[in-house]
Formats: structure tokens, sequence, C-alpha cells
């Protein structure tokens, strides 16, 4: 690898701060009380002030308030709330331990959308499969009155690609051993850290399915489990899960603008969402990502206004699996957008860029490369993931995507865990973060010709 | 620092390693199925087979059995239990949040010997102390109706010396906080990780003082609750423990010996403790300890018996304040012993031996240091530390004392947390320890002379 060229825009990201220009008037202002940075003081307020922000729950709610008291104090306009209903879940108590060869205590979470135990829980012979396939591969029934455990072999990504295949564990496996006979399934936590603290997340049941309880346990939890099976001896079990589907609930999303200058061209949107496990305060997922997509569109702002207008999307439930994206389409499936984009990767600093954009953009891609290439972040042209916040409107419009891809070595030691705290924000990394949304955004607001997907979105 | 003699050390590590001799037939045998080591193999089956060990409960009790089981069978003679009797206590049900300014649960756990909360817990206003001194500082009374909570700034320090000062805030705080009033005390826990994993470990009453509820929060919500006290903004906070002290209960130590080949001289007493608290496996504490004083026995005497006898302590009950050790010399205060050493700081290197040998044993000294050189270890003579399980024979009987130090880096992101478990523990580093010990044990058995310690022990 040739690493010259990024020495060289490591030496090239200083010269801009220190050339210190003055804000127009009429720019909103960057407020920075304690040098730390603007997204920084949001995630820090936010993480305090409100805390865990399960979807569907009073505390998504005060955090919706929260957010439009925020960014209307920010200098954003037609900051609004836009509700709409979803089915609610919320945690109850949870235990769980080996009985047998050995009584162990386990560290475990139910999953989103766990069934619960039998009133006093349930306990019963466990039986060890070392991945998902090995789960598929057992015979219908074989399951019957048992408790399977799914383990799993992730490992750290830096693009975190290895989420998507081992999640499939959680997101599957709990519907796949019930259909053999399962009363209860733990997995090992779909998570690359060595804490003893499990990952939760949702699991999906198949229309018709009844929930089983279903947990996560942490890896240190799951090594036993998995040394303990390599004994040969039989394990037996005893798990107590209280949590319950709580009907239809209110929530919602939070959208605020900075307006262009042409009212007529369409709006950039940018996206984060709001909720968060109930586990921790969520500031990395994704109070990060919000305070990310806020301080950029400020700081790309903060000389006047751009040419188009920047729209904010702090999205509700997405953890609860994107209905605050799917409502935002919903809602505005029939207003014009020149692009979308997302910050749901947490608060480290941004490695790489994916532009979606059609080769007849081409200039713009290299326009915003080298908007980036200061930062240390290279692009690259092709397929975009864009996000769960803007999935449904970038699918229902065909709307070219930028990904702007967060370095995800560390991300998956906290998602979905009780560590998802202020804590693990490093500000120096989230501020590098908040430097390449603003970039982008930058060029991308102020691209006055069409904006025009690759092909393939 | 002159890094050339260490450096010239690692190359001799290897040497004798390379040159395998055959052990003598009346040598015991040194078991290593996984080629991970004898002391890993134990710390594993001791956390998996047998799991937490609580002081005084029958987890403590299985632990014994397993200890005799295992040390029987790597050759070990006269094992045997030797029970004692002492005051229960066991941990119960323990959750805490703050209910103002913003609902916030709280990740905390109960120090041991904390009372218990009123049924259906207790709500009351929490008042910040940024340490010790400042809850000394508050006029008497000042508490009255209220929740301490007292933070510190314990940092890491490869010596474990910032245990010793920060931990006074656990040790005292509580009872000094209950003489001014307070009903309920919260404090940071007492280590240098970022976890959402506090830590437990005594707090002290004074006789007569009763007992309130004392409980450590994580580092992230100590974080939390000194963010909020920084606004200003009244705080409330809402907690339930149910921990019970539980009378006499049954406790003991596990001693196990290598005979020497001249019965007329004192032993080697080389200890551990077999006990850990309750919320993990003691892998690191201090199940890590008793893996390599047993290793280390073992291969010390690898090639034959050595002069003295070889006599391990797994004392009982060190966390619940050292009642093992004071048991071992109760019961043998009138036999003599040669020297004393005890490994009870993690599973990691050693990487300073402090030699507490008088003057008159300055040759013994320096074969101590030409034996641990070839592993990076420095050597000193001074004060030595020893440890809670020999402290009670060595002050009783003016024992000398080696010290060797173990890298404490790591050890209290760990001690006393849920995440004391296997996985924590690197192979290489045990053996690195396993293989200091068995060095100086060498050395010091096959010490024909008399062994004096250093004035001021």
């Amino acid at each position: 690898m040739n690493r010259a060229p990024i020495a060289a825009a490591l030496l090239l990201v200083i010269a801009p701060q220190a050339a210190a220009r003055p804000a127009p008037a009429s720019a909103p202002a960057i407020p920075d009380p304690d040098g730390k940075g603007l997204a920084f003081r949001i995630v820090a307020d936010l993480t305090t002030e409100v805390g865990q922000r399960l979807a569907a729950t009073p505390r998504e709610a005060a955090a919706r308030d929260w957010a439009v008291a925020r960014l209307t104090a920010l200098g954003f306009v037609n900051v609004r709330i836009e509700p709409y209903t979803m089915s609610g879940w919320e945690r109850g108590e949870e235990r769980g331990s080996l009985t047998a060869p050995a009584p162990q205590k386990l560290a475990l979470t139910a999953l989103g959308n766990s069934g619960a135990t039998p009133p006093g829980g349930l306990t019963a012979p466990l039986v060890y499969f070392d991945g998902l396939a090995a789960l598929k591969a057992t015979p219908a029934n074989a399951l019957a009155g048992r408790i399977a455990f799914i383990d799993n072999a992730m490992k750290v990504t830096q693009d975190g690609s290895s989420y998507g295949q081992f999640g499939a564990a959680r997101r599957q496996g709990p519907a796949i051993a019930a259909s053999k006979g399962a009363i209860a399934v733990l997995i090992r936590s779909i998570g690359t850290d060595h804490n003893r603290d499990p990952h939760t997340g949702v699991t999906n049941w198949p229309a018709g399915t009844t929930p089983i309880p279903a947990a996560a346990v942490s890896a240190p939890d799951a090594d036993l489990i998995a040394r303990t099976a390599r004994t040969g001896r039989p394990i037996v079990a005893s798990l107590q899960l209280t949590p319950k589907f709580t009907g239809d609930q209110p929530s919602g999303n939070v959208v605020a603008e900075i307006l262009g200058r042409d009212p007529k061209l369409p709006p950039i949107l940018a996206a984060c969402h709001l909720d968060s496990w109930d586990l921790a305060t969520g500031a990395i997922d994704d109070g990060a990502g919000c305070a990310i997509v806020t301080a950029a569109a400020l700081q790309a702002s903060q000389h006047g206004p751009l040419l188009r207008t920047i729209r904010l999307l702090w999205a509700g439930a997405e953890e609860r699996g994107g209905f605050g994206g799917a409502a935002y389409a919903k809602a505005h499936g029939n207003e014009p957008h020149a692009l979308a984009m997302e910050a749901d990767f947490g608060a480290d600093r941004v490695w790489k860029a994916v532009s979606g954009l059609a080769p007849a953009n081409a200039a713009l891609t290299e326009k915003l490369g080298l908007a980036l290439a200061p930062l240390g972040v290279v692009i690259t042209s092709g397929q975009t993931e864009g996000g769960s916040d803007i999935e449904a409107i970038a699918a229902a419009q065909h709307l070219p995507v930028i990904d702007l891809m967060q370095d995800g070595t560390r991300y998956f030691d906290l998602h979905h865990t009780p560590d998802d705290t202020l804590d693990k924000i490093d500000p120096a990394q989230l501020q590098q973060a908040v430097d390449a949304y603003a970039a982008a955004v930058k060029v991308l607001a102020d691209e006055p010709g069409p904006i025009t997907p690759v092909n393939g979105r």
C-alpha cells in the first residue's frame, strides 16, 4: 500500500483550521463551550439529559421533545415532530443460569421481540450449535422441549461486514429453532468484545410464529457454554424473561432544515436515528450519528446558506425495525429529494466514501473526493449501503446515496450493549466524522445540476 | 533506561525450553494436554467446573473438594481441608436508578458487608463528593436522610499502588457517610476500566455501626452522576439492595505439599486464595494465583524433590477479610516456616521481585536475581507487601517474604467485576509468572542455611 497520499492529506487537515475566518452574520452560530466540538456537546447532553430512548416508549417521546428544543436553539427551521403509531415491545426481568453440570450465572439480555418464559421461568436441556448452519441442519422436531444455543465466530471488520453475515444467527436463529421445537433460544452475542455485557437487537418471527424466549449471552458466558459442551457433559439451563408486547404506541420522527438559496432545488437528506436500545444511553448508536449530521449541516453552512436545503431526519424506532424511515417515506414520498445520506455507525472517524452517483456525475464524485482527501478519506464508486433510516425513501424514489464509512473496528464491541455510553466517544474522531460529513454536504448542497444515481439502486 | 539487559534476558528465556530434559521417574509429572500450560488448565477447569466461589457458601465448599481432587491427582501429598467457621454474607437483588433530573438506570453492585434497603427500596436526594476527603470534611449530620455519592480518581499503576490509596473510599467511605446521617452510599467503582461493570469488594463497619446499603456504580454511571452534579440540578436516586448476613457458616483452607529431601528444614509457604467474589468465576482473582503457585511448585520440583518442603496454601475467604490466612496462622503458628510468598495479583507477567531478606542473606538474594533475570524480572531489596493470605503467619513468626510483583496495568480493569473470566488470561503471560515463581521457589527451597527477614518485618 502506498501511504504517501494519506500522509500528505494529514498535513492538509491542519491548514484550514489554522486560517480562521469570521462567519458572516447570516450563518448559524456553532456553539462550542467546552472545546470538544458541537457534536460532542449534543451527544453528551442527549445521553445525560434524556438517557435511553427505547422506541415507542415515553423516553423516546422525551427525546423528541429534547430534539425539537435543541435543533430550534441551534437555528434550524421547520423543526417538527412527525408522529406515527407502531407496536411496542419492552424488556422485563431477565436472568438465566446453567444448573448442570455446575451452577453458573449467565450474563444475558432478551433480544428485541423475544417472547416471555412461563411464570416462574423454565429449565431445560441445552443443545449446542456452533453456528446457524448447524442449527438449520438439525432435523425437524429435534429440539422439542429443549433450549437451543447458537454460537458464532464474528470477528472485527473495519467496514462492519461481519455483522451482516454473523448477525443472521440473531435475526433468524430463534425462529428456526422454534420451528424445530425449541422452547427457548440463547445465542452468543453478535459482537466483537470480551466484556461480560450481552448485546441485544431484534430477532424476527415469520407471520404466524409465536415468539419464544430468546436471549443473548455475553462472550465470556458463550465461551463457558462452548467449553462445557466440548466436555460432552449434559448441560441444563434455567431462564426467566418477562418482556412484553405493549400494543399500539406513539413514536415519531424529528425533521429540521437549513434552507437553501434556491427553494426550487430538491433538498439533501441527512439522516440518523434518535431511538436507542434501553440497556444504555445510546451514545454511539445513534446519538453520535445525530450529532454528526447536525453539526455537519451547521458547519457546511457556516459561511452562509448553500444552494440546496439540507434536511435532517432524526428518525424514530430504527432499532425495532426501521419504523421511522418507513414513516418518513410514506409522509414525504411525493416530495422530490436530491440525495440521501445517513450516519449510523458510531462515533469514530470516516475512512472511506462510496459514491453512488452515475457516471454522468463523475465530476461531482471527483469534487467529493477532493473535498474528503484532506481528511484522509478515500473515495470509490459503486453500490452503496445507505442505512435503515433512508432505505425506504431511497428505494421509493431511486435516490442517489453517498456512504461515508466510519471506522467499525470497535463499533461491535459496544453496539446494543449496556456499554454504549458517552465515555466511549473520542472527541477527535467524532470531529473528523463531522468534518467529513460537512465537506460532503457542502459539495452536494452546492451542486446546481441534476444528481443521478448509479444503476442498480 | 538501558534496555540491553532485558533484551539479552529474553534471548536466554528461550534456551532452557529448547533443551528438553527428561524428568526423573521420581518427579511429579506436569500434564499439559492443550499446550497452554498446566496453570492455564487449572484455572480453566476451576472456572468452568466450579465457577464463582463466594466465601462461606456451598460453592466455596465445592471448590475445596475440587481442589483436593486436583492437587491429589497432580501428585501433591498431605492434601487436606482445614475447616473453620466465619460469618457469612450473601448478595441479593440489586438495582438502582436516578429518578431526577432524568430517569437513568444505574449499573451497580452491593459492596461486601452492605446492609439492605427497606422492603420496597429507598428513594432520596443524592449528594455528590469528589472524593473521600470531601466526605470527611462534611459536617456531622449533614447527610441525614440522604444518599452520599463518593467519586474517586483512581488511575492505572503497574504496581497496583493506586488501589491502596483510592480504595479507602470503598473500605471506609460508607461508614463515614453513615456516621454523618447518610441512609445509603454509592461510590464510583474502585477500578480503572470504562466498562459498564461495577466493582464489588468489602466495606468495613466499625464495631457498633449498623451497616447501611452501600453499592458501587460502574465508571460510565459515575461519569453520568458527575456530569449531572456539575449542572447543579438536584439529583434523586432510588436503590434496592437485599443482601443478608447469614450467620456462622463453614469455610476452610486447602493445604498440600511436595516433600523436601530434608524433613528437618522448615518449609517454603506459597499461598493464593481459592474463594472469589460471586459476580464472576474468579479467573484472575485468584484462580490464576492458585494456578501459578501450584504449577510453579511442580515445575521447580520436576527434576526431583528439592531440599525443603514446598507447602501450598489455597486459602479460603480472603475476599471477605483474610479469614483463611488468619485460620492458617492459628492452626500452624507453632510450626516453623522458612519463608512465605503469595500470588494474588492476576494472571499477567512478573516484572519485579522484592527480596525481604536480611543483609546476611545477600548471597541468596543475588542468586534469586540471577534466576529471575532471564525472565526479564528486576530485583530489589526492601519492604515487602506479602498478601492477605500470608500476612497473619508472617507477622506472627516474623517470616521473611519475597514479593514477585505481577504487572497490574490491567488488573483493576477486571478486579471484583462480572468480567473476571477466563478469556482475560493471556496464557503466555501466565506461563511467565509460573516460570518466575518456579525459579524463585527452586532457589529458596534448595537453600540449606537460615533464611532471615530484613529488619522491619
